[in-house]
């Protein structure tokens, strides 16, 4: 069994990123720029939204981080959208989710000029992937494909089966592994909550995504020997050992499948660092206007 | 095994489009109005265009043909594309395809207006179908959720197997059959040209649509008891018998597989007329405004 590292990826990718707007600096160029967009105090948002500033300042791009109580209204928000779409030194911008119950998600997230995305959650950049057209893929699937590729692991022909069908990880990631190229070229599964059978399913499993947010769903007599096993997963599950009280669980019961795998994501510091690490590729693709002029 | 009627089905759609189109009509509205290009001569796609027009007529719509040669330049193209994205008396037009090798298909598609994409190729309606935003849904994949409608097959839980992974066909149509809805819900397997193991995979299928395009491909060993077959195979295969010198044939041995199946979809008379209703809906749709503004 293999562990995968994302965390190693993820800073070797940052490094090669940071080489490279270096060279862009030095050449007179644009520094990347990414914005983020931050409502109320939610402790897991607040967690993301610094690591995503702190993943800037190691690339060494610019960020700006603007902020908004809970009570912000949903008018509020589209009006800084725009500003933001509008703004020239503002590359690309997130605005971190989820958001007050009385602000629409999908309001705001179509609000987002397409090319400045790179979240990756417009539906021009969820319809291009899914042709397989140049854009700014969905982060935590990007990240996933990057993790396969790192460890040359084969996707051809493989059976991959993904566990959930969510817009931000699910679908995308389906969409990218059966696509013909590598990593992709699966033979792919989308199992979810009316599945009845998932067992049965994980059981002819080559490769299994488990992105269900069902903390240590995916048990050991589910998964075959030699499986790869890719946990999404980052359920905060109330602990007391832990200083913050709760301690972050995928969505794969590690301790007892990880000696059938081949290769594995530990959580954290599997998938998660990688998510990041897309967003930074995304925020350089758009500083240098590489798929959207 | 029940036959699947496409043919009586798009018939009684296209009567209730006719019906909601006179009211329209009566009550002073605008008759909906499709236009169609259609490049060079190629007999399949003078086939598909002919029926568009047809269908156009039985549901009281306003249809525009626009022929060029074989030597149309992509610019002429485009400017016509443009001319009709700025007409306000077109509701919606297609392209149809395939276009000349000196012609990207890709770049027409898009150059469409999202809004008058009737066909729902364009990246907007393609990544708004993923998400399950309302768009118009793709000709082909929306008239096999209104055909398993109509025969209220059981889609919830149901193991989907789809062979395919055309834009246009097998992407959409998995994205479709996994959504939380009716029909959908279905735990869906998208095989390919890189799948091993084909066979055993339609074995364990509920339904199968088989989108390949490889006449007889499915025969009656790769299908369980009881399996609902769709089949969007429309090859044409020469053969001497016929006046026309070819044989429209499905992906599904037909004859062989049929009496193992509860429903089978016949080729032609299945998926075909329901793919032009489809873009009568889509017409519909766009002539009363109701998806975009």
């Amino acid at each position: 069994m293999q562990l995968i590292d994302g965390k190693a990826v993820a800073a070797h990718i940052k490094q090669q990123i940071a080489q490279e707007v270096s060279d862009i600096k030095a050449a007179g160029g644009k520094t990347p720029h990414l914005a983020a967009i931050l409502v109320g105090h939610d402790g897991g948002s607040e967690t993301y939204v610094a690591n995503k500033v702190k993943a800037c300042a190691e690339c060494g791009f610019k960020s700006s981080l603007i902020r908004f109580e809970n009570d912000v209204t949903e008018q509020e928000l589209l009006d800084k959208v725009k500003e933001l779409n509008e703004d020239p030194d503002v590359d690309g911008f997130i605005v971190q989710l989820p958001l007050p119950k009385h602000i629409s998600e999908q309001k705001v997230t179509e609000a987002i000029d397409y090319r400045k995305d790179v979240d990756g959650f417009h539906p021009v950049n969820v319809g291009r992937m899914s042709i397989g057209l140049p854009c700014f893929l969905s982060a935590t699937p990007a990240g996933i494909i990057d993790l396969l590729a790192h460890y040359n692991i084969e996707t051809k022909g493989k059976h991959c089966v993904v566990l959930g069908r969510s817009n931000i990880v699910g679908k995308p990631v389906a969409s990218l592994m059966m696509q013909k190229a590598y990593p992709g070229n699966a033979t792919v599964t989308v199992c979810h909550s009316a599945t009845p059978n998932i067992k049965e399913i994980c059981l002819t499993a080559d490769i299994i995504i488990a992105a269900l947010g069902s903390p240590e769903f995916v048990t050991a007599d589910m998964v075959k020997d030699g499986a790869v096993l890719v946990d999404v997963g980052t359920t905060r599950v109330p602990n007391a050992n832990t200083k913050s009280g709760f301690k972050l669980t995928g969505d794969v019961k590690f301790d007892e499948v990880a000696p059938k795998c081949s290769f594995i994501t530990p959580v954290p510091g599997g998938v998660g660092p990688m998510t990041i690490c897309s967003l930074m590729k995304n925020t350089l693709l758009a500083g240098k206007k590489a798929i959207y002029k």
